[in-house]
């Protein structure tokens, strides 16, 4: 038998060699909490909507869709406006498959070859991947110690690294931190010093916030992207929608990088037939919030330290051995997310039923290993 | 009133300041026969077959899509192997948004900064364009004064540039020109004495040649990427499904890149609808060869020149200013494709009434206009 060849006996670039793909394990197991899905599925009167919208599509697909996406800029500007109260114009949106395809865009654009990119960590990983995709060097600040971001040690370290574009994610994955606006305005202020800094505002789980939005900062501040997600509060992840808000010229410089028609007419479609129920789709979002503080609660209960959450997940800690927990909740039928910060775990908000088994799971697991709670600050882990 | 304002005013990268975005006119005109699309709509039978696979998804579109798209990788797979004859496996399948994606994915896999792609021009543009967006360099070879690829000419440059990625488009857009096999396997020995470099057929139009497919080529050659699309001969340019078929270690590769999630849910189903009626879209392959071959005709008639088409469109030339004609077209409600070529114009083979309307169109605009039909061989002004 011959031996199949690798990739690694490929001429791939020097950067992939040896490493693996990014993404969470799929499971086939009845409790899924790792990927911050939206437990509840679309009602019937939304999936009617997309399937109107769908059904419009399906005799023209031998055409190229909308490239410039008008229409469903237009309607998300519309769905922003009305959920920040900030006026938002369909030319200061723009759309891709998923915010990852924003990020890459955004770093086409703004980061690439010979220039910088940063974030405060623990963050969402893609954006040090997409950043090291793009040819831009990704510098990692750490958070402090209760996950917050430190304006003062923040603008140090932009002082000192000079980055071109600048992640600031809020509510924060994996932590659910969020950042205020004052703490945003100052690192803006910071991060623009340099003649080529962009600072760019990651609200994928902004609709489980209290913090007001970023977006409310835009005006006056041309060199602020805030990237957003129909993921999460839409529960679209199957979808693929990502979009940002900022000065119509970021959108410009987008069109000089995005690849022609990468947003097909049934993506556009779709998404517009789910934002027309806004409102039904976003009840959730209050029964999540429900949800998450249960797993606070739960959490605390238990003796374990938990980070304060804004977003539908909770990160939980003083785990000891995160690895072994999480394979003692996956032998239980719940499958939770080990983001690879030593002693600490993250878990989505689930329907009442998940989070009640993640909840019993999780009870049965400390019981059981006798789990060491630790009793250092919040985050320190982390350093 | 505030002038607004540019991205040119942004810290853009300087390789995109001062330019336009990518992209064809897309103009309301009654015949477009400018972007190589399929005139026919779907079926009815194809419609509701993609309505069924998209209503099986929508109740789900909470969840992430299969990261990895496996049953449309073997769906894809299996349309491959019965078209071409050769027998494809899904691990050596992958597919994305559009074929763009799938030159962007090869090119961040094995181009990219310090490396250097090729392509032998005229050419599909983006190929230029998606290498600089990557970071690599590109270099273009000029084609033979019939838009051929000497063999002898490429290899020569390749052994002078030493390119990692090179892109041979077989048939050729926006020449129609195929590319025999004995070049391709040439041209894959030649390619890869480099050590790093690779060799990318794009077949987008390869359903309308009669030149066999560089599939045939996979066997043994691990280097050899064969693209491909559902645009044109699926009539699905609006769903945005490319793909390619290659070695599974470049599929392997290729997950090391991409972003995670990239293929919608609805992408995925939807394109499986489509090939499941795989002879029913082809059926419409036959008539455009026809209405393409009557634009051969028709523009010989007239005395013009016109390249050897394999494709679902006809370069046609001695125009003298090809935007004079491309607009006395579009005034008389015929839009065409100017690529930049001096002299000629492209034209995509349409319905038999919107084929019929061009040549109309033009036979009046010749007249009219009494332009000087050249009499050198095919191709000279591309050099």
């Amino acid at each position: 038998m011959i031996a199949r060849m690798t990739a690694d006996e490929l001429p791939i670039r020097p950067e992939i060699r040896g490493v693996g793909a990014y993404g969470a394990p799929q499971l086939d197991v009845a409790v899924r909490l790792n990927t911050n899905e939206n437990p509840f599925p679309p009602s019937a009167a939304v999936i009617e909507s997309i399937s109107e919208m769908l059904a419009g599509e399906l005799g023209g697909l031998q055409r190229y869709p909308d490239r410039d996406a008008v229409a469903l800029r237009t309607d998300l500007a519309a769905y922003l406006s009305s959920a920040t109260g900030v006026s938002i114009d369909c030319d200061g949106v723009w759309a891709a498959n998923g915010s990852n395809e924003i990020l890459q865009q955004i770093l086409q654009a703004f980061g690439g070859p010979g220039r910088i990119a940063m974030g405060f960590e623990p963050s969402y990983s893609m954006h040090s991947i997409i950043a090291r995709g793009t040819g831009s060097d990704f510098v990692a600040i750490p958070r402090d110690t209760d996950f917050a971001i430190d304006p003062v040690t923040a603008c140090e370290a932009i002082s000192a690294v000079q980055p071109a574009v600048v992640f600031v994610c809020s509510p924060n994955n994996p932590t659910g931190t969020a950042v205020d606006l004052e703490t945003i305005a100052r690192i803006y202020e910071e991060v623009t010093t340099n003649e080529i800094g962009v600072l760019v505002v990651d609200e994928a789980y902004a609709e489980f916030s209290n913090t007001p939005s970023a977006v409310s900062l835009l005006a006056g501040r041309p060199r602020l992207i805030v990237s957003r997600t129909m993921s999460k509060a839409f529960a679209f992840a199957g979808a693929r929608v990502g979009y940002f808000a900022a000065d119509p010229a970021v959108v410009e410089a987008i069109l000089r990088v995005r690849l022609p028609y990468h947003l097909s007419a049934i993506t556009q479609a779709a998404a517009r037939g789910a934002l027309a129920h806004a409102p039904d789709l976003l009840s959730a979002v209050t029964e999540l919030k429900v949800q998450r503080d249960r797993i606070v609660e739960g959490c605390r209960h238990l003796g374990l330290r938990v980070a304060d959450s804004d977003a539908n997940f909770v990160l939980f800690g003083g785990l000891g051995d995160q690895t072994v927990i999480w394979q003692a909740l996956l032998d239980r039928g719940v499958l939770v997310r080990d983001v690879g910060l030593a002693g600490w775990l993250r878990v989505t908000a689930g329907t009442p039923a998940e989070t009640t088994a993640f909840l019993e799971a999780l009870t049965e697991v400390i019981g059981t290993l006798s789990v060491a709670v630790a009793t250092e600050p919040v985050g320190q882990e982390s350093r």
